[in-house]
């Protein structure tokens, strides 16, 4: 059975009712949270329990929201794995360095979390259309599991979009219009199908359960390095839901008895191209001002404003970590000796990860001894252009 | 450990040591075959030791022929979802469908599978660089375990191959070599390497190893539905690895007592544009002649002459088993149905295993209540071209 008790706003704590379909905080309009009954679920969830369990995000479904197994859309998304590189680490002469591999995840990337979430609640709840604004990955994995419920999806990109983007959502049977614009011109027509037609919109955080998909790569890190959480996580930031969502499950692991009070220093890396975490890091603000102009070859990391932004801050400090930005150049030097040592063929976004390590290990921010673990967030597949 | 005892031919059952580094018979040119001591091993590995083994293929490590633990090189390959279809099911009105999903392995396709095994081989035997003709999903699959081994690795390809093949050998670290021919003439000059440098050539099943890995998607079928093998396997067949390999494993899986002797239906299928096996199949020939002007929009089976010939033959022959052509229309057909009912995004090869149902279901081949496992053998990431 599933603990999910409430929705509460990430910011100004008003308490929603779980059973309706919420978007953004109707009070202060900011993203709404999921909350759990964990006093009830501590003694009932143990962690010893998962062993036996099938290896995908439902393994935690105690701690998911959605209600009923049936609306448990499933194409083995998540408990994906957590490689200790070797040659890698005798590359860069480190040793404790780990991959949270997220290609190998339906649709190729931890997309596919959020939206499987998000989706097996929507059906739940009885929801027959959904949209989305995207530029990239999110939109392919919406198609495939709004297609596993049987629901119509739309998807609406920028025209400029690489192909492979395009192709995926057709493929798995979205309506796909493409938008001689940015993408927020596309999520303002999005927003017309869902004002006209009652579409639900299933943009990231704008609904409370992509964010509660995405943290299940919080649980996953926890339970593959045996309940230790380690002293750095590096994460490609763009939404930064997973982020936000890791940050979410840790406190509640430890309020289920299941780790102490350790937590890695978060660390979100950016593209010098589109760089607003970075930049309200180290003005220290409590927002971050929207990104003028965003280019990076990483479609992930071109995010201009993050719903999310304050939690993505909050969590960073809480966690005395760090905002890092890296060159297009160097993110796919990134890329290509993860490739080339590790046989991954990471998204640039996860080269990201390698590159913002390299720079905090010669600043000496990470030491020797040091467990750490990059985020690949996607493969490479669907980055072609980028290797002609 | 391994119980991998010696190399047989699989035509003139000439013996082969196994320490040693061997291509194809030299007594009469066809492949080579791992064999086990299965009566050792019958009273060591007990399928019930399975279940607390990590999801790989190498949870069957006692019937795969590396010996020493260090050089089994792993990117989480094998122990793909079974998925039994449900919207798909009720689209074409039957119902126990099963699609085994091959494309969320590393580098998006089955060959993953063989190659982990060959590389993996290679490696323990000393092999320090490899080399490949191919015109697809092998060549990234090579490129990622060679790196992850350290060896050099080399790609001959057509230069006519699609983009993404290219693109994912290259971030992977091997040298590509684009060839102004077809894949006969890159044959030609990747054995020029092989003589000159001493590269050991992959290809498959002229050496003894990529079989093993594909074999293991018999074992995988036999575990996920409880040690009952279904009524009807439905394969889109190329060089047919994987039909032989399942088919050998079937046979050991027997010899080692863990299932009966009841085997299902082996099916290959072929596009109308490439179809030797169907022909042979049909025309009740031994070896399968060469296809002239092989053509057809699924890559994977665009082999005109398959090396293991004989031994697909052999398989759907014993097993009651047939050959189906399809066009490459109707295999788009099936992988776009496949896409919009449950969210699969299959390559055109994982189309034409559902074509082929539909062929034999109307022939009444397939009937009500039969249990059909359909593969898919690839993702359709690298297929994006195919839905512009």
């Amino acid at each position: 059975m599933s603990y999910f008790s409430h929705l509460e706003c990430g910011y100004c704590d008003e308490i929603y009712e779980k059973n309706k379909i919420w978007n953004l905080c109707t009070k202060c309009g900011k993203p709404l949270l999921a909350h759990y009954d964990i006093d009830s679920a501590k003694s009932d969830f143990e962690k010893e329990s998962l062993k036996d369990r099938e290896e995908t995000l439902w393994r935690y479904k105690e701690m998911l929201p959605v209600q009923d197994e049936k609306f448990r859309l499933s194409l083995g998304e998540g408990f994906t794995p957590l490689i200790k590189t070797e040659r890698l680490s005798k590359n860069i002469g480190f040793e404790n360095l780990f991959i949270k591999e997220e290609g190998v995840n339906p649709t190729n990337s931890f997309k596919a979390r959020g939206l499987c979430m998000a989706i097996s609640r929507a059906y739940e709840l009885g929801v027959k259309e959904v949209s989305i604004p995207s530029a990239g990955n999110a939109a392919g994995a919406m198609s495939a599991y709004a297609s596993l419920a049987g629901m119509k999806s739309f998807v609406f990109m920028p025209k400029d979009v690489p192909q492979p983007f395009i192709s995926e959502c057709k493929a798995l049977g979205a309506e796909v219009t493409l938008i001689d614009g940015l993408i927020t011109d596309c999520g303002k027509i999005a927003k017309e199908g869902v004002e006209k037609f009652g579409r639900f919109d299933v943009s990231t955080l704008k609904e409370p359960y992509r964010i509660e998909g995405k943290k299940t790569m919080g649980y996953e890190v926890a339970e593959q390095m045996n309940w230790e959480l380690p002293d750095v996580i590096i994460y490609p930031t763009g939404g930064g839901t997973g982020l936000i969502g890791m940050w979410k499950a840790f406190d509640e692991m430890e309020k289920l008895g299941w780790i102490n009070s350790k937590r890695p220093r978060m660390v979100t890396v950016q593209s010098t191209g589109c760089a607003p975490m970075v930049r309200a890091f180290n003005e220290n603000t409590e927002f971050a001002e929207p990104w003028q102009n965003a280019k990076t070859v990483a479609d992930g990391l071109r995010v201009p404003a993050a719903v999310g932004d304050f939690l993505i801050l909050r969590a960073l400090r809480e966690s005395n970590g760090t905002a890092v930005q890296v060159t297009d150049e160097e993110l796919m030097e990134g890329a290509n000796l993860i490739g080339r040592t590790e046989g991954i063929f990471v998204s640039p976004e996860g080269g990201a990860s390698l590159s913002a390590f390299k720079k905090l290990r010669e600043q000496n921010w990470i030491i020797e001894g040091e467990k750490v673990i990059l985020f690949n967030t996607g493969s490479g597949h669907k980055y072609m252009h980028l290797w002609k």
